[in-house]
């Protein structure tokens, strides 16, 4: 993973290339003022140490003052950050940092409303891997700060094994055994089954976790009576703010839902730099 | 920039880690198999590039043949693309390549639909400075694939005078004299007005380009009459696919849409692999 | 992780700096050859892929034929791979191919002693997070090569509850519940317990694996009769060959002995080429 | 080279990935506290740079105090550093840390060995370039915190025309004369050589330096007496602890030591904290 | 483009390889002084804050005051910088430091003597992209440090259609038409023409700018005479100092010289170290 | 040393940044032509290597036939190299290439100016460290081509002690003897003497070279009467075209000449593309 600075300062050259024409032709070098970025919606905040990043990368003169943290709930209108300094650094860095900013509030915002839907049930809402590449370490920072959990960040830190890898394995209990025997004693395994009868034969093999793949509520109920706490079990696909209550009431662990982080629409926030006066 | 190939590195990097430890401990090293990438719902699409690189710098021994280049209008279920190879490069570098070209098929549908709303009309749509930091050059690549023009790439290839720039300058006038004696002579000179007033102002002083923003429909009207002509004009500011054939037949030359990049959800796109023989 | 292509380029320009002045002065640049890379001692092999690399990278132009793979256990005097190329070539990228190999098999070598050592029992040799840093999957990938299992990569792929961890919670059961809510449900929980008590607690909480950190053999099999299969059992703490079948006999599922990575000597391998004919 | 700050947060990056998962699941974020590193063996300390770096680098709100310079010989027991601040960032940083230092003053340690058997003797010893690939600059280092001298760095900042060297070029004599042809003026010639008529050849030529391969004792006395002082000797070849003070004192200039780098092991140096008060 | 703090590391990393070996040998490790960058010869500077950065870089234990800062016209035996620190750093960084200032206070030089030649007259000097690779934007600034203009930064921030472009676009309206189609409108249409008849078809077809390649000065003056205004004018080829205000005379915009960036010598600047006091 | 590889990819990319406008709107994708690289005037080429490079790294479709190799004396219109494939890919690398190539060209026939001046004589033309930061490597390349010879690299392959080294030192004794104890054995010690005296001095405490800085003609001939071959010579300071037979023909070894690198002149060599046929 490219370190966060190093994505921001990219970022930075994405956008500026070798130089902000428009400012340096306008703003004049020692112009130092004020801009306050406030939201234009309601929503979850995230991504503000990326914001202050942007600035303290750009120009360490600029001095960011975040009102509000990652998580906060905001109406819109809210001031979330104040900068202080060189104008031509705010102007420059504006874009960048709000185009961070507004994407994650967006996923924030977006998890919130499904971890509302299923307050009170004991179910979690987790993210995905279907994440913009490079950025999964903010999504799925976004993702805890509108209240779901995260799955497995990669490949690397958990064991799912899905029909391609089964079909590969000559069958679910040979794909199971090899992962017992292969990968680390400190990861659990999870496989992903299509139908009641799949489910009966991952319990069987003693699985750790079970994911039900584009199930019927019907058949989630029974998977739980069937499993009866001998395994966790997970819901996924077609998931949407509209069914995610009732499949929680279903009685499953975890619901996991690929849109937080890839369809998520934008929030609206702003720069807001006010009259600099001509003395 | 970072050039492509190594963004897709660090993507894939991110993903695996040090590991895919599913798929290395329940697929065989030497199995070899076909997948077919395979639209879920209606698209343009966009990023076969990147999902062929993909699998290029995963495992070279992976051989993709793109069925349906950057550009096609495709119906739900056609397949765009056909991989064969080890199936484990496969398996590993399937999430990567799906969440690009998820993501930036996304973005040329949207775009898709605008170009189709204003067709007939004069008027081009553009994108803006709203991207996912470090993959604008693809999301902006999304938008031709999607039938739209690029504005500028980033601050160093267009001025764009704002109403910060103005205030910080010292006036309009000061503001657009500063650009035209600094910046090189191969740039024009856009300014952005919030009222017939302003636009008025920057007509005298010669602009190239004047950016309308939040203009009602009625001041759009107006100002293309105003103008007749001596500087090209653009519409930006809460655009939808509802409201803009109506700002295409005032008659101005560009309507910017910043949820062309930053909002537009992504195409359900799957990778389907046929279950192997068992020999 | 650096990836590996790009850590050998380093590891080359460390060793060439400018480049090779002594071959650069006296063998002459279309002088082609034969080398051999020669063991010296007995051993298990390991690096193959990085020897290869190294001369991939310096010079597509040398041809290495490798005739042992990883995991091969070797006498001395074994040729374990073929050159053929550039003279040139083949001295300059000599040294560092040597290195990695030489490092590598020694890891591999220690390893297959312990596991040997416990060889009929039901445990398993593990290796830890005491590696060279920037090598550690090679290193890791050697402690499989020398028949070794590996324990979690890094701090991401596996949770490990020490001491201060305990501490900093509040208590055993703390920590253990603070991890179980807010870490990837992929995962499973290990908790390090310095005496019995301790393994009591752990037990009582309910984790899924227990490592006994310098426990005596008396109160490893203490501990094997009260866990009775409930969790995994994991030992370390100076772990020598002399004492590692003891433990196994115990009946624990794995012991951890850091040594396999931080102390390994390196095994001779050397380098032939024979004298070049002088037509 | 990498520079040593890159080379020590791709280190960290190689430990974390995405995060440390057990410090951050139960160490409270704001919980600040004191650790000692402290060795569990005598050594000679090298390293402390690197270990202070690490800190540095995670986390500039833990404070690095050394007790202990590179170069000191300390006994078991004796706190080197002493660390202050966030717990959750010492803990993350802690392997990375040990794993350097623990690595460096084993060759120091070993080192220090060498050069204390030769004590008295008018003769150094050398390391070689059988060093970990891009850690070479650091391992150099620890044997000069152990008493010893380098050798050249690389394959640039010295010339060592070796058997093969002489057979490329076609005798020893015409790789003598291409070497001072070619080669920068500010380099000395040194030659390898297999017996006692090799020497008395490169005598006749002229070179600098003349390192003496595998001789037997009675070889390289001879060895001292035909060159009377008109080149520097070095020994190189199987040189164990047991004998190094007998070649030593056969009036060799230099003896040089692979094993130095490649085979000496790990100190034991630990972190010590003391269990955080309750209140 | 690389971070220029990154340009700057890796140019002292040239140079200093793994270590100064003749200042680490003869300077004492706490020695510190002050050291004074003096002029040999007249010039106009550029570079300061690469030379402030080469110092900040290796060693922020050096305090860099600049007496003179970036465009200033100096006499010879002027001290521009003064230098207090460790002198083992100081005289590290020397070389790196003064080449790069040595080199761009060439070019602003350079510049400076062809923007007097032209003074009084409408017309400015442009350098091209005619540059030493990776360091475009120092040398570009150094042109402006000498007062001259920047012609567009690369091939991304201005169309220039040459006679290539023409041939392959199968005419010139053809490609000025394809242009004007596909870039984006904030770039002004640039076209080189060869002669009158070029030119008369250029400005039917309405372009923004046109550059006179290989004119004559009576030539130079039928094209002003032509154009009245219609579209800017540049002068290229072969401008010497001697030939400048001649054609500057003729009353074109801009006259562009490649040799500003690649052939104007080095200004010769030194590092005076008075001696150290000996207590 | 960033790779040269890496280098012109970065050199590149500061130069089209996110594309080359002209090129893509103007030039179609799929045109195929021939364009040969001709010299302007008279010279001796370099960087024949880089400027394939550039092509190869830009599009492998452009076939580069190199005519002529480096180190070639070419008079004014000869074609060094041809080159075929996409004109897209030749328009847009044209300018980064012969960048390279006339700035290392310009270097090799300044050098061979001076190679030539001395002719017959003993003495060889050194370079120095005064060359452009990042492209050390290849400047000193040019100037060997040129028939040149190199000295010391960078600060890590030579000791080179200066005047500012032996007042810190405490005198050249000291100086000297530091460096001997301390630098690895396979470095010559060279002394920068300002005059008669200090020669004296150096060759007393037995230098391997010594550096006349300077010198009159007067003082080096005395210079070499009163060293007698005990110690390599070398001269710098002030050497031009016209001086430096007359200081080779005192018998010196070296002359050493900042200017070969620091002020050599760009060589005119241009692209020619025959216009393309429209059929």
């Amino acid at each position: 993973m490219i370190p966060l600075k190093e994505r921001i300062l990219r970022a930075l050259e994405e956008d500026m290339g070798p130089g902000d024409v428009t400012t340096a032709a306008t703003v004049p070098e020692d112009l130092v003022g004020v801009a306050f970025a406030v939201t234009r919606e309601s929503c979850v905040l995230s991504g503000m140490e990326a914001f202050r990043l942007v600035f303290e990368i750009l120009d360490p003169a600029v001095e960011v003052s975040v009102t509000y943290g990652d998580g906060s709930l905001l109406g819109p209108g809210t001031t979330l950050a104040v900068l202080r300094g060189p104008l031509r650094s705010i102007l420059t860095g504006e874009r960048t940092a709000l185009n961070l900013v507004q994407h994650l509030s967006g996923i924030a915002t977006c998890t919130h409303r499904m971890v509302e839907a299923v307050r009170g049930t004991r179910c979690a809402i987790l993210d995905t891997r279907k994440t913009t590449p490079l950025w999964r370490d903010l999504e799925k920072a976004a993702v805890r700060h509108g209240g779901g959990r995260n799955h497995r960040f990669g490949l690397f830190d958990g064991v799912l094994i899905k029909d391609n890898h089964i079909a590969a394995a000559g069958g679910l209990r040979r794909a199971v055994e090899n992962a017992r025997a292969r990968v680390s004693h400190t990861l659990r395994i999870e496989v992903e089954v299509d139908d009641l009868d799949q489910l009966r034969e991952a319990l069987a093999v003693g699985v750790d976790v079970i994911l039900l793949d584009n199930f019927s509520l019907e058949d989630i109920r029974r998977a739980v009576s069937l499993v009866q706490g001998r395994a966790l079990l997970e819901v996924s696909g077609g998931v949407t703010a509209q069914k995610v209550r009732a499949i929680a009431e279903c009685g499953v662990d975890f619901i996991s839902v690929g849109a937080l982080t890839h369809s998520a629409p934008a929030i609206d926030i702003g720069l807001d730099i006010p009259a600099q006066s001509a003395d």
